[in-house]
């Protein structure tokens, strides 16, 4: 798969979990549809796929992440999708908190905070081995990975745990998407998200994606209803009606260069293998562990455990320093507050000669 | 300026105003992005310019209406950015309505009453020349130029109207930026949102903007809090604190693709005198109408006084119909329910000649 992408040359690239390279065909495709749809086919090419594109993507996401035609959509960023789930999942309840997975991506709790300011309802910070729920609980947001230290939540027990106390689940698939075979359907999750440039490989920004499972869709509730999710919408009706299905989680017109990069980018996982992708990372992750603990003293804070994201973490003194040192020497990761150096272990494009070379420069600043 | 632009041999492009055509160096510029940027720079390019371009590229839109710099910002849907104004308008209020204008592009009709029903303000639709605005209004959401007819309102004296009885106003520039030397500051309106793909020829779905005035940034509240408007983003903090600045009005990882090729765009307005390029466009306008008026019998519903948008609409049988056979034979507007034809005249790429032959054409169809 190695020969798809475009990485430059001398770079070890360990970062697609934060902007995941790009295969090689999507500059030439970026370039037919500004070229051609844009300049050629003008205002006919909404007619021509345009319009469509945000059903027809999510479904080619859905694939990767279990969940059938017709209940992804791609648009806007995470963050608004977290707010249309979250919001969408306390609309009329009588419960009075939301809880939220205390070691999250920041922007995820942010927004919860918002919505609990909008809304009334309390928001409690727990950790997903406590979450505590209870008949007080709405709604729990949890991240699938967590994405300082890669440990990879347990999607199936927690969602039952949830629903147990009839409490829904918003899942934030952003470091999980393109790395774990996601069983989204056969779970019965209520609702999840995710953005699609780091392992999906789309490009800096591209649109993020959000689910919302067929027997909830006539009752979900976009708080932010543009005129994409209306029933009709070049009708242009005074009065907001609702798209039956997923169509009613888009919003605002849809920002189609980045959208259609996107496109491009999954080709690439056509005919992937969602289990063997996984079990090629944790092959790779496994063997990129053991360097560094026979090469370093680091303590390598990702579980040795299974299962587990596509990421290796690295607890490490003054971080930013020792990466930009990597960074200099061609080895390409990043770090998080405290103390942490990340890597991400894209399988589409990392293998085993880059994790032992990886390690041994890291070695080579740090000893 | 025609030179700068990408538009097939053969085509009259009369349709600028709901999807601009591309600037010929844009395809250059994304391909750079794309293999570069991306491609070669990869996670890097985020500090390299990427990370601040949604404020660098709301100064270049705020010079075309009038906003100083540090006051606009490109990002998300016009959809979510006619949410974030509204939401940001009514937060703490104690008055009871939000008036929307009844002639207004649906999206933002369909977001005015998702806030109220969310804040518990009632929403009332008005004629702009009869709004009846009192203290009981908390904010008035109007459209600069109507996007049927083309009629553009006058901002200063609604402006004032609404400022009299305490009411603060969202103007939606969709139809009037690259149109009208608009002057946000020196009018003082509260908040303005815009998309940039219409006549800013920023390509399809590029991002829309908002403008939150500097006197007006301390306490607007945006309630999509997401990451990227928070004070210091990297330092993941678990509360959300906002950005001091514009900057509090983003929320998630922006769409860089549909970004730069915007910022490429833009370059075409530099050095565009507003208020000659605006007059230019009646110039235009005006002789397209007197050319309709002279060939065929109908009616054009665009009024014929000043000041007006880049727009000329005609009241027509059969509309869908009719602008297939005017496609069909090189002429692209589009139509808009129940029985117009619309017709965008972009002065950048469109001249005399175009608006005769156009004119022409359409006689033709049918007489």
């Amino acid at each position: 798969m190695r020969e798809q992408f475009d990485i430059p040359e001398g770079v070890i690239y360990l970062d697609g979990n934060s902007l995941g390279a790009p295969p090689k065909h999507v500059a030439e495709r970026v370039q037919e549809v500004v070229k051609h749809q844009w300049g050629n086919r003008l205002i006919r090419s909404w007619s021509e796929g345009w319009w469509e594109a945000p059903q027809r993507i999510g479904d080619r996401i859905g694939r990767l992440i279990g969940a059938a035609p017709g209940q992804v959509v791609v648009g806007d960023s995470t963050s608004v999708n977290v707010y249309k789930a979250l919001m969408g999942a306390v609309k009329g309840t009588e419960r009075t908190e939301i809880v939220c997975d205390e070691s999250t991506f920041p922007t995820d709790g942010y927004i919860a905070q918002s919505v609990g300011e909008l809304t009334g309802l309390k928001v409690r910070a727990a950790r997903p081995s406590s979450l505590d729920l209870t008949e007080d609980t709405a709604v729990v947001l949890l991240n699938h990975v967590d994405y300082r230290t890669g440990a990879l939540h347990d999607m199936k027990a927690l969602t039952e745990q949830a629903h147990d106390v009839g409490t829904q689940v918003v899942w934030d698939l952003c470091h999980s998407a393109g790395v774990y075979p996601t069983q989204l359907d056969e779970i019965g999750v209520d609702y999840a998200v995710g953005c699609t440039y780091k392992f999906l490989n789309g490009g800096p920004g591209s649109p993020a994606f959000i689910y919302v499972p067929k027997h909830k869709q006539a009752t979900f509730e976009n708080p932010l209803s543009g005129w994409n999710g209306h029933r009709a919408p070049f009708a242009m009706e005074a009065s907001y009606e609702p798209d039956p299905g997923i169509a009613r989680a888009r919003v605002g017109t849809p920002d189609i260069l980045s959208m259609l990069a996107l496109d491009a980018a999954l080709d690439v996982w056509d005919g992937v293998d969602m289990k063997a992708h996984w079990a090629r990372g944790m092959t790779l992750t496994s063997l990129f562990r053991s360097y560094i603990e026979q090469m370093t003293s680091l303590e390598v804070i990702t579980p040795n455990t299974l299962p587990r994201g596509h990421q290796i973490s690295v607890r490490c003194e003054n971080p930013a320093g020792v990466m930009a040192e990597l960074i200099a020497r061609g080895v390409i990761g990043d770090h998080r507050p405290p103390d942490i150096l990340r890597f991400g272990i894209a399988p589409l494009y990392i293998g085993e000669q880059e994790v032992k070379r990886a390690a041994e420069i890291l070695a080579e600043i740090v000893n």
